[in-house]
């Protein structure tokens, strides 16, 4: 029997037991499943299958074992990365139809899910029973928790309820010759042997398929204050934060930064109201705090911001008095997402570094002279500064296409330089598996080889991402 | 040369490498370096090793896995489960001279410290820079940080800051063929491939030696408040719990809950004064608030106060006038250390599991019943319940040695059937080993063999803990 052969008939064993709404081929394979939001050119896979359980997972992780082929695993296919991507010839393992909501336990404050299920039902569901499930971003309505565990998601509130890892308790895997690692521990404390869980989440589906997982909820926020402000310089926007950790604690929910240039795009191109005025400051901040009780942590939070203008630490501040200035305030942070409009700035190159927080404002000078003296580049910077985590914006007006390759060599290479990251929060994929040696030594990166050959001895799990 | 010539010259070489108050044999050999708190009995280790810097390690890696020499590495010794017990004929790599802090980010919030520096002067340190570091438990002036991120301890305030795993941002770790693998990361942000630091937590120095920890620290608590109150049955215990996480959100730094049984030990054999009347109540809790300002905060958890009474939750109720009170009010939590003097209890068998919050009662009370029918066993409850952890004191009285295991069986027999962890913070060691299936499955213990496999093929570090 020749590969093909095989090939054929390992395709015909899937399609009998998946039936034909869970083996898409040929004319029926969505082209949604061939890329992700990296908009990398879409590939050619071989099926894009769709189970509805683990056990039928189980079976197409035997099945391509035996056959050779290669499986990716995906979610809500919102990755930036090119994480998703399936290759040519593999197979694309969807988990769409495994979504819901299983049990939550009030008391232990835990929520059971399917792996497919979209990140708003589950923050609906808990908003629901009382309680809270802190993971935001963007892509709320589309990604998929299993997606958000794959690249360790972070979003906006990092700094009060930590990256998706500080979320989860458990999980259920499936390994790449079909073995179904069950680790739904539902206790916070669980020091029994190594915490495999830790090796699925953040791994991009390189090292086992997430079918299910247990969730840490939160009480619900009682009450939300917001404020932007108006630093002088970066000795400034330290103090801020300094005194907002201070003052606000644990109810501290975020704090975004924006730099001048980024300023100046959001509200004089994309248009946004500017609630401050700039003036002759370098940078605005924005502040959000979860309180407990609005009197008595409203009444906390205007007596921060009467300290932070007695200080002289901001030069000019406002409080949202409202839900929509809460909203009219995150929407100087948002305006990043208009950015790609041609009446903006149009086709750019997008960044998401990390670095201490203690020189990110030399990084954005010295980042920002090289691309422009090097090669013409525009840049503007934002973030979640408060978690060293910084997003970059370059364009060379009019390129097309835009000069990646020499743009990601001058800002990565001063990541490397000043011992960051060049994935804060996005993962590696493929777009920055180039540059994953900047960020980690030669003995991490055997390290991960080593722990990749240990749980997918053939290579067969989604090859080609984060590293070779 | 045969086996002993060849471990002759090893030990000749370390010796000439680590000097003679680096390398201690024979009538050297300090007794405590032979055991840890398990207090299981001594071994006859080769040599005990003293480095002094990342590089000694590292030789002394390369030299005994050359030699064949096992290697456990030990901190303060302060170990529960036999974890950093050595093995007959092999070494003990001890910690001790590699001890101080080696920078504080005040903007970043990081300290980087040496893995044998005692969590003690860690927590001093934090204070000094006006900052806070969190870990606290009895043993701070003896452990290690690196031994408490090797067993990934827990102790009194995991509820607020988590377990030593989500206070570590990076860490330095020699492999077991002398490779210095860096992840000195300081960011709370970075998802460039495999987070590789996971796997050195909570593996009890299996996989690798930890030398450096870079470490988060906090705000510095502006106040604490403190309250006892006694319960009517369990189902009001978790109507506090979950008002008090309602109300304090992440203010609250401690939930702690004592049986009646536990109680009478404390204060009517210990004879810890009781703030709170038992009456017919059935369990005290300790609430534990670090608040930010003393005048919002302090008169925020009265109320919480008055309405657990109102709400008819609780039966007696105290608060803390005074850091003594305070004192007094954990007097009652911490007398469970005076369990093993004779007058008390005496020798006696002592238990840390971890269950859903929600059947903990269940399972106090279906063990008690067994431990009693069965075996004549008393037991008495306790523990860190908003976190899951229960601990238990369990004896026969006049038995010596004490039936651990039988008593195991039917305490591990049931935290098996209800899903719960033989070890919630304590680690496995050799003393749990028997018990680690009844908490992990075998293809979760199959996966630990494999990492541990792709680690450490020649089995040389710290064998026979956690798993043969």
């Amino acid at each position: 029997m020749n590969d093909t052969t095989a090939a054929t008939d390992a395709l015909a064993a899937l399609r009998r037991e998946l039936g034909a709404s869970g083996c898409l081929e040929g004319a029926d394979l969505p082209a949604r499943n061939r890329t992700d939001w990296s908009f990398l050119p879409q590939t050619s896979p071989r099926a894009v299958l769709r189970p509805t359980s683990t056990e039928e997972v189980a079976r197409i992780m035997r099945e391509c074992h035996a056959a050779g082929f290669s499986v990716t695993p995906q979610g809500g296919l919102t990755g930036l990365c090119g994480g998703a991507r399936p290759v040519d010839g593999g197979v694309a393992l969807s988990l769409e139809r495994m979504s819901g909501i299983e049990a939550i336990d009030p008391a232990g404050m835990t929520m059971t899910v399917l792996a497919g299920t979209p990140l708003e039902r589950i923050q609906t569901a808990a908003a629901e029973a009382g309680l809270y499930f802190p993971l935001d971003l963007g892509a709320r309505g589309s990604c998929a928790i299993g997606g958000n565990l794959s690249t360790n998601a972070g979003g906006n509130r990092v700094i009060r309820y930590g990256m998706t890892r500080d979320l989860v308790l458990g999980l259920e895997a499936v390994l790449a010759d079909g073995t179904v690692v069950s680790m739904l521990n539902r206790m916070i404390k669980n020091n029994a042997g190594y915490d495999l869980k830790q090796l699925f989440i953040g791994s991009e589906g390189t090292l086992g398929i997430i079918t299910r997982v247990v969730l840490r909820l939160f009480p619900q926020p009682a009450c939300t204050s917001a404020a932007l402000c108006v630093a002088r310089d970066y000795d400034a926007v330290l103090g801020v934060l300094s005194a907002a950790r201070q003052k606000l604690g644990p109810l501290l929910s975020a704090f975004e930064v924006m730099w001048a240039d980024y300023w100046h795009q959001a509200t004089e191109r994309v248009g946004v109201r500017a609630p401050v005025s700039m003036g002759d400051g370098s940078h605005v901040i924005l502040i959000e705090m979860q309180g407990l009780d609005e009197a008595i942590d409203g009444a906390r939070f205007e007596s921060l911001l009467e300290h932070l203008l007695e200080e002289d630490l901001v030069q000019d501040g406002a409080v949202a008095q409202s839900l929509t200035d809460i909203a009219a305030f995150w929407a100087t942070r948002d305006a990043a997402a208009e950015f790609a409009n041609p009446e903006i700035i149009g086709p750019h190159i997008s960044f998401d570094v990390g670095l201490p927080v203690s020189r990110m404002d030399e990084f954005v000078t010295r980042a920002k002279a090289s691309l422009s003296e090097g090669m013409g580049c525009h840049s503007v910077y934002y973030g979640h500064i408060g978690d060293g985590n910084l997003h970059v914006v370059a364009w060379v007006p009019g390129a097309d296409p835009q000069p990646i390759p020499e743009a990601s060599r001058i800002v990565y290479g001063l990541i490397g330089e000043m011992n960051g990251t060049v994935s804060a929060e996005h993962g590696i994929g493929t777009l920055k598996k180039p540059y994953l040696p900047l960020s980690r030594g030669p003995a991490e990166i055997d390290l991960m080889r080593r722990i990749k050959a240990a749980f997918d001895p053939e290579g067969i799990l989604n090859p080609t991402k984060i590293f070779d």
